[in-house]
């Protein structure tokens, strides 16, 4: 059991603003960002010579807050399993640097922000993101920062595509990148799980056309329904069988068409709790950018990375059938074939996608060890031995 | 291709009055329905002595309309790749018996149907009903029907599971039992899915607690919505993949929320076709049905069929992940451990659950082969040689 004796104390999200008027942020899809706000956490200390940098990217619905505790939470942040002193990502070594995403709806400039230029929400009128805009974005904040050179860049799911992207782009940025639980290219049912709940949304009368914070409503409903399936697609079969069964959720209730078995109420319960921490507009415009991630679409995409190699750890859970291991074996496959060098592991698990979040020990010290080896291979000939 | 020149012709739904206040359906609840019509289809000829009727059971969204074409629609029947002159249930041979379910929305009784104690729609005052209710249902139309033995009952997914509760209960009514990807014990995911689906519907803000007909109004929403999360799991990743991949729907169009992807149009498509032919209370009554089905968790259960063997042919899909080989095992299991004849055979196909309403030519000539065997074994020690 993790607590704040044991991990990171009490820890506080900052924001800072990394584009403006005069520096505007410059997106993929032709438009620009003239206020661009980013809330970020940190761990640990930069060392004198600022070489220590691990940069943690989120996943769909994570946030800034990735460790240690808020005041009044009842849980830690959301990888507080990987990052903290003398764990995985251990804040006795590294400096740890977390974001928001660009797009979320915790600290950062997303579509439910105020559009300077309106004085009023952005709603649909925000731009449509891409994954190499988080990477601008982060490239931003870790100068501001202060640092040139990340250790690593890591992440899980939606996190471990901006890793990709990252190392992919900007190669020497980065010595290392820990790719996990991730896919370089979403397939129709990835797709459709997510164009469902995106449905549920969009087709709430209370979305209002994506202007429901101007009307004070909120979509709750199809926020809800959307959570409530896509937290099934993040656990396993098995997961759900161990953990409720057929249970019931009550002892004694008249069957009906409430909460009659124990994981309707789980689901329930996750659905609910969605809504204090998420925006249905962020999950809009952040699922619609994993939709389109294609980064070796482009036959070109690996030739910054292969005169510049960062060195690849690919990690996913052999349960986990929302980006399957084979999802992962295809970056694998892509970047073995660029003869970059790149460490694969399929962790057991029965716990599907999620796993990426939990205590599994294998797990934890392959990300451990990967990050504290002996980086060696850079101006070397590596894997043209 | 099947058209309208190689199968049934034009076929027709009838409806029959099987209970009224002097003889009115009790059902496992304890309720009773003073009222039931059943609405049904049937193929073939009778022959002298009524020893050559086939019984089939429908599936979720299924109806009485299984084979042959009605007058002005672009498809079939639901099963018209299994039913018809020469197919695996051969009209020419057997005398085919299809009823839309107790609770259903195609003819049958249901929760939209009224309630002759009030003279409005039931609504959520109809009542919960269970596999056996649908058994006792079948058994009055088979015997209005003239029919006292049925040479097989045959159902895919939930109609698998009523010919399975039909064996176990009435073995004298039936010499064979086909069940096909069904499974005899819902597992925590598969509840889940149907109660996201649910909670879609409910929380419908036009559901108005099941009144919704009286206010001339329709959960659409919540309907569409289910049925899309469900069509996901109904097909495979691979399925899905090999139909869509990651093709867009239109040649050219600016991305955004709608409708980029093929596989979004494809499950837009089929959400909004399934308002012209489904009702949202039936879609409660029914997934609830499975729910809580769970016919070996009574140690006696096998009693009776043990004692008067029903032969049983058992099919999954290799790819069906929504009621997985798995699941069918298990019904295999139990029935093998009770000495029954059982034949389990697990079909390669890569269309996962929805298979089996496909023509796969291994899976009907295995049913067409089975209705056909010689049913020798009755009054023998098989099994106990």
């Amino acid at each position: 059991m993790t607590t704040s004796d044991d991990g990171l104390g009490f820890t506080q999200t900052k924001q800072v603003t990394l584009f403006d008027a005069a520096h505007p942020l410059r997106l993929v899809c032709g438009d620009q960002l003239n206020e661009v706000v980013i809330a970020y956490e940190t761990y640990g200390t930069l060392d004198a010579d600022a070489s220590n940098a691990v940069f943690v990217c989120h996943a769909l619905t994570g946030d800034a807050h990735a460790a240690g505790w808020h005041q009044g939470d009842k849980h830690p942040g959301w990888w507080d399993t990987m990052i903290g002193p003398g764990k995985a990502i251990d804040t006795n070594r590294w400096f740890v640097i977390v974001p928001n995403l660009l797009g979320g709806c915790q600290g950062s400039t997303g579509p439910s922000s105020v559009n300077p230029a309106t004085g009023k929400p952005w709603g649909l009128d925000f731009p449509l993101l891409n994954m190499s805009d988080f990477v601008t974005v982060h490239r931003a904040l870790v100068a501001y920062l202060g640092v040139r050179k990340l250790h690593a860049v890591v992440g899980g799911s939606m996190g471990g595509m901006q890793a990709l992207q990252w190392a992919i782009s900007y190669p020497a940025d980065l010595d290392n990148a820990v790719i996990i639980a991730a896919s370089s290219r979403l397939t129709a049912q990835n797709i459709a799980f997510s164009a469902v709940g995106r449905e549920a949304i969009v087709r709430d009368e209370n979305f209002q056309g994506g202007r429901f914070t101007e009307q004070g409503v909120s979509p709750d409903v199809g926020l809800t329904i959307a959570r409530m399936m896509a937290h099934i697609t993040y656990t396993s079969e098995q997961g759900f069988q161990e953990k409720f069964g057929r249970q019931p959720q009550y002892a004694e209730s008249a069957p009906g068409f409430g909460v009659d078995f124990a994981v309707e109420g789980y689901l329930e319960h996750q659905g609910e709790a969605f809504l204090t921490r998420f925006d249905a507009l962020s999950y809009l415009y952040l699922t619609r950018v994993m939709d389109y991630f294609d980064p070796f679409a482009d036959s070109s995409a690996l030739d910054a990375v292969r005169a510049d190699p960062v060195r690849f750890l690919v990690l996913s859970f052999d349960s986990d059938w929302r980006f399957s291991t084979e999802q992962s074996r295809r970056i694998v496959r892509r970047l073995a074939s660029a003869e970059l060098p790149v460490t694969f592991r399929d962790i057991q698990s029965p716990w599907g996608h999620d796993s990426f979040l939990l205590e599994i020990d294998p797990y934890l010290a392959t990300v451990r060890a990967f990050l504290e080896a002996k980086n060696d291979y850079r101006g070397t000939a590596w894997g043209r031995a």
